[in-house]
């Protein structure tokens, strides 16, 4: 039980409450297991792949996956008319969303194993009573106590009536789901313990919550996130999944294998200790990128990806180890021969304008021919001035 | 126009917003005048006729009267259970308490030009969707300005969600009824402007308001209640409504007048003339009482109500004018020798005492043989000492 508790806190935040849990566990039923969504069509990158993997892990010891599709809100759009990127979804768009969703989460879970609810099922038969019962259950005081709605009321930011409703039905989806536990990311720590309370509310046993971490993106330092560009996406190439996961630092490495890899945690204490004894961090790495690439796209694609990566290293010569430079652009971007003169590569911007008009400048392994070429703040590029000078370069 | 506002400005507290209305007035077609009322069975006081009769008003003016039962949330009654005082109705009980209530109103109203709604009929159509889209159209904020709410907020009582959707139930009624006009208690000033702001969210004109006082009770002090047994009941009989009015005070009569009798403004006036050229107040007192009992028992039963009153007075012999002396009874109540000496009808309480053994004394033209009856804080009694001496004395 203490492994298997283990295994199940792996990478998670924060498990309410432990001793609960065991005694769902123990009672040896599979337990049902509850993860809600949004019905917007995604495209997942490997951010939001942390909490599914867990749901696969519980999967795997047999318990229940509930894959929770809200649309009932997702149908009722923004009810105030302000947000125009939150139109009401028909019940075709909702489908169809749900649909993308799953082709990408059944790469992770076992579709024959998995329960595909969507909440409109009974939130659709609700009436206005059934809805002004429901709102009785909590005050306003507790739900002025979420940290977001605490800080836009005391921040005199509007806060639409309707939005208190929304944890009370997503809380509410527990009891119709009687869910056993709920697994969310830890800034839904407030709304997974509404589940807790409803259903003590309606007489039934409360869920235990299992909160996920916010990956890190490529960065190490922020979110994962589409809009910062430091993400993998789970449909993108396998070179490009490949490329961008060798590209990550060695500590970032453990806590991408910690949330991503299905290896058992004493497989990868393992691989700790080669490191320790004087392995190449870099094979670790290269097994972890084959591991996700395999998962998304097969292991023939990722078997390829490694050997593109490798040829692609032998063609283009470039060297494993590189200096890496950050430059400081103040003005959002700088021209391309300052930035090969700000990182070493040749003594003055003169010098570096000779070397474009001679054709002996690679951007990413391109050869560059616009003197005039303006790197934007954000981008990384490795600069090749002749066949020896490299540079890692990354414009902030 | 301007005497029809004065008249139907008439006792009133306010009226939001004049300019408007009167565009409505103008337009000469009949306004669609909303009153709501409670689901539950009432026995009425004159304290509730205020507002029916400037219901009553606005139909002799040919205005379309909507007496609007509130039954929807009658029917769900305290959902947080902690009110055993406010159990669900059933759909019969609210049609039983409709037929009580109607029963009452009609003796004001002419059911004939009287559409009585009852909110579940829409309300009832709702869907939870539709209940949280209603939701949306008002922040946590703006409902936290509502009075007791911002009161019990800030005071740490609790306020359940559910009672938020209330005052938009209220309002959204306005909406469902097309309403011109709403007519409620001054207290009702943010549920009533709730419907002129939800018209205005649903594309439709806004309804004015006009806001009624509560009506102080017998004593001029208190508003009229029940349970400070300062009322008239619109039921009780004929003698006693008669006697109830004829005991209040001068200046608290033209208060009554002013918000109970159906006479003009200009009528009133007249009398008003008539007492500062030496008439009698008690004249008009007794032509109100009339009124008043006629409209609940008819003519007749008013009639004779005056002649018992007077024939009590004979028999009994009590002046018209009689000395009023209010008594401070710290401990709740006082001994009847003492009152008798305080209230200067003896000179000291042992001739109290013997007055009462001799069958001297009367209260409320009763016979007092009890020597040691205690008089309660409250009371408004006239005592009789002997055949000339009286007193009306008020215990506080």
């Amino acid at each position: 039980m203490d492994d298997l508790l283990k295994e199940l806190k792996r990478g998670a935040d924060e498990l309410l409450v432990e001793t609960e849990l065991r005694q769902k566990l123990a009672s040896g039923r599979p337990l049902r297991v509850k993860a809600g969504f949004d019905p917007t069509a995604p495209d997942l990158h490997l951010g939001h792949t942390v909490l599914i993997n867990k749901l696969r892990q519980l999967q795997e010891m047999g318990h229940h996956i509930l894959f929770l599709i809200g649309d009932f809100t997702g149908m009722i759009g923004d009810p105030t008319g302000k947000n125009a990127t939150r139109p009401p979804l028909t019940k075709e768009a909702v489908a169809e969303n749900a649909k993308t969703y799953t082709e990408q989460v059944f790469k992770i879970l076992d579709p024959e194993k998995t329960e595909v609810a969507f909440n409109s099922t009974w939130m659709g038969k609700m009436d206005a009573g059934d809805m002004i019962r429901l709102a009785a259950t909590h005050t306003v005081a507790r739900m002025l106590e979420r940290d977001d709605f605490h800080k836009r009321y005391t921040g005199g930011q509007p806060i639409a009536i309707h939005e208190f409703l929304y944890p009370l039905i997503q809380g509410y989806d527990s009891v119709a789901l009687k869910a056993d536990l709920e697994l969310g990311g830890t800034d839904q720590k407030f709304n997974l313990l509404m589940g807790r309370e409803l259903q003590g509310h309606f007489g039934q046993p409360r869920q235990c919550v299992l909160m996920m971490p916010l990956l890190e993106g490529l960065d190490g330092v922020n979110k994962m996130s589409k809009s910062l560009g430091n993400y993998v996406g789970i449909s993108e190439a396998p070179n490009d999944i490949f490329g961008k996961l060798m590209s990550v630092s060695d500590t970032l490495m453990w806590r991408y294998i910690e949330l991503l890899s299905f290896e058992s945690l004493s497989v990868i204490e393992g691989w700790k200790q080669e490191i320790a004894e004087g392995r190449n961090p870099r094979d670790i790495k290269v097994g972890f990128a084959q591991e996700i690439v395999a998962r998304f796209h097969g292991r023939a694609a990722a078997d390829r990806a490694l050997q593109d990566f490798e040829a692609r290293f032998r063609q283009g010569g470039m060297p494993e180890d590189m200096p890496e430079v950050r430059l400081l652009a103040p003005s959002g971007e700088m021209p391309i021969a300052n930035v090969i003169k700000e990182a070493g590569l040749t003594a003055t911007t003169s010098e570096a304008m000779r070397m474009i008009q001679q054709g002996g400048v690679k951007l990413d392994s391109e050869k560059v021919s616009d003197r005039g070429l303006m790197i934007a703040r954000g981008s990384e590029v490795v600069l090749q001035i002749g066949k020896r000078k490299f540079a890692r370069v990354k414009i902030i």
